[in-house]
This record gives structure tokens, sequence and C-alpha cells, in this order.
């Protein structure tokens, strides 16, 4: 989808709120994300980031992560032990893809058929997250993924803690894209008697799956009522 | 999510299926997903694609891109002015990593909360498909996206075919990782009073929107009709 991927005729570009020579669009540069909102706002919406960092012989690894935004910083945590967080941790430089699926765009065309979506990628290197700061971004990771759900449970305990590394990206060096809206068919393919337009795609929770240890008979928190959020 | 990122606790870890050195599991190897169905069926699952390359100084990227899988091979396409299309069909060691948001697993503490997902990393090197395979090789990502919709849209032309890369990626070298199933907490943390279970994410559609250019009374195709998928 960057740089037209998803579909073969990309209408709108890579826009670069933190814009450096980087970030910067090489390819169709109007219609650029450029506000903190907007960037902000994709950030907020999605639940899993890729993030990217190179091994040996230039190999490009990338692995999902739960994360949350907060301010102009990208949090994420995982285990004292993994291998990606420990090379995170000592700066490798990184890069922090989330991609919200937001439909599909059925044109006449195959060419001419594509995808919306909002994407953000953030290039950086992490910093480690440590002391207070650190409970409380995994109180921000939880209110991001589950809002509601950090008062409800038990908060980590010194040996949780040192088993879970917490990091740090800022937003400092970033390219947002939205692609958005209707099929741009050729004149020429308008006659088709095909249906054109857009499926949005949407994400639901399906029914709750109660812990077989259950010990009570408590229903599902509120906090996860009849939520439908556009994306996917 | 990858080594335990999605969660403090990492219950499943990564198989092998393409075992090499670079893709096998170095923390909790039990519970591998080895079996090339499985890492088949969550190609087909996913829509999106991450696809990670290197750039000057070890910088990586991670860009998002549709794909299909057609046997042994991830297909994707794109623009042939992509910065990113033109380094892949170079040659650049890629990695692309599909992962598939199944569901947020509430535990009693934060520390065992986490997210059940299913995730195929593949490594390797692109080659580009070109002549008679080429189209095939749109048909094959329409269908993966779309089914049925390229019977429906016009093929594309030898200008459009010109504008466009495709490119493929041998399954040889990839590693799966499937977390699934209940919130594992601690023997202390069963008698907390607040729910636990695991909230199956969803993808649906939502309602079409019709292309403001329709010339013609036409509903919404039928392969379109109550699609609801698990996964996010």
């Amino acid at each position: 989808m960057h740089e037209g991927s998803t579909g073969q005729s990309p209408r709108h570009p890579w826009g670069s709120p933190g814009d450096t020579a980087r970030t910067r669009l090489h390819r169709i540069p109007e219609n650029a994300v450029t506000d903190r909102a907007s960037v902000h706002a994709i950030l907020d919406d999605g639940l899993v980031a890729h993030v990217g960092i190179v091994g040996d012989a230039s190999q490009p690894y990338v692995l999902p992560v739960g994360y949350a935004r907060v301010d102009e910083q990208l949090l994420f945590h995982g285990s004292s032990a993994s291998r990606l967080f420990r090379a995170l941790s000592a700066g490798a430089p990184a890069c922090a893809t989330v991609t919200i699926l937001d439909g599909m765009v059925l044109a006449r065309s195959g060419f001419e058929s594509s995808m919306n979506y909002r994407c953000v990628m953030v290039l950086g290197r992490c910093t480690v997250v440590e002391a207070e700061n650190k409970v409380r971004a995994l109180e921000s990771i939880s209110d991001h993924l589950l809002p509601g759900r950090w008062v409800d449970i038990r908060p980590p305990n010194a040996k949780e803690l040192r088993a879970t590394l917490v990091l740090s990206l800022s937003l400092e060096e970033c390219s947002a894209k939205i692609s958005a809206g209707d099929p741009d068919d050729l004149e020429e393919d308008l006659d088709r008697p095909v249906w054109a337009g857009v499926m949005p795609l949407m994400r639901k929770w399906g029914a709750p799956i109660a812990a077989p240890d259950l010990r009570f008979d408590l229903a599902p928190p509120k906090y996860l009522d009849g939520w439908v959020a556009k994306g996917s």
C-alpha cells in the first residue's frame, strides 16, 4: 500500500508529519498527511504495530507488537529475554508501522481496484523506559488495548517487572498516508455493468468466551459492550 | 507478539515450518507451528503483509502490501515507480510478516493479559514475475482479496501492466506462531472478582458505499454478502 502496493494505481501519497529526507514522499507527494492530530488518530485506532529491525547480513525482521501512543512516543512492551527487545533496547535502528485497513475499493478495472487504509511509519531508535515510568507505560498500553481494564486487574509485581522490557520510540521522524474515497475509474470503463464502490471493513467483538477457571458468576465487563470500530 | 511482545507472558512460541538458523525459535520452542497447512491457512486468512527492507545506514523500512499466496509463493504487486518495489525486485533481503489478531486475552493480572493471534514471517529475496505469469498473479491477488471479483472487471492492458511490478517471495524460509486459548493466571489471582476470558475479534463488511459515478441500478455483488471473518 505504501507507494501503491495494495492497488496498482495509488491515489494518495505518504505525507511527512515529521519530515526528513528518509520519510519524505518520493512518489505522488500531494495530499500529504502532515498534521499531528491525524498521525495520533491513526496510531490511536491501531492495535498492533509491525516493528522492523536488521539482523546479520542486512536481513530485516518484521515482528508484530502491541503498543500505545502517549504524547509523541510509541510505547511497546515485551519479554526481557526476547532477542527483538534486547536488540531494540541496545539502540538498533528501528521502524514501527501501524496500518488500519478501512475497506476494499471495487473499481471496474483490476488496475484501479485498491484498498482504503491509514498508515503511519515511524523511524528511530528506542529507549528503555524504567522506574516509575515503566508501570505507567504498561498502564497506557493496557488502556489503549482494553480501555478501563487496568483498574480491575492486579498490577505487575517486582518479579514480573524484571521480566518485562518497556521501550519508547519517538514520533519525531515519521510519515503517514491515508488512502480514502471512491474508485477512480477511466471514463471508458464507466459503462461496464458491474457494481463499483467501497466495501468498508469493520472490527467488532465476537461472543465473549469465559475462562474455564472463572470462580464467580461474573458478566463480561461493560467496557466490552457493543464495540465496533472502523477499520480492520 | 513475536517473542512475547503483545503480552508480557508469551504462552506460545514461534514454530519453524521452513526451519533455518534464522527462523528457528530461540525462546519457548514448544508448540511450534510446523505443518504447511497451518502456514497456508494463516496466509490465506490475512489481507495485508508488512514487508521489511533495509535502506542506508542499516535503517529498516516496513511497508504494508496486499498479497496472495499461491502454492509455496507469496505474490505482491505495486507500482513500477515505487522505491520499495524497485529495491525488492533488485533482490534486496526482505521479510514479509502477516499477522491476524484473533482476540484479547483478559487475565486477572496485567502480566498474564495478552492477545491471541496467528502470524507468519517469511524471509528471502523476491523475484520478478513476468509474461503470462504476471496477469495470472494479479488475478490470484484479486481472488485472494475479493474472491469472485476478477471475472467482473476489466483485465489490465499493456500500459497498465508496464506500470505494475509483480513480485514473488518463496515460503521456503519461514516461521509461524499461533497464540490461542484462555488466560493462564496464577493460582493466587483466581479469587480476584473480575471477569476473565477471551474477547474474540472479528472482521466484517460495513454497509456498501456505491460509487457516485455508478451508471446502472446495480446491487453490490453476491460475493460481498454477509462476510464475517475470524480475526482482525
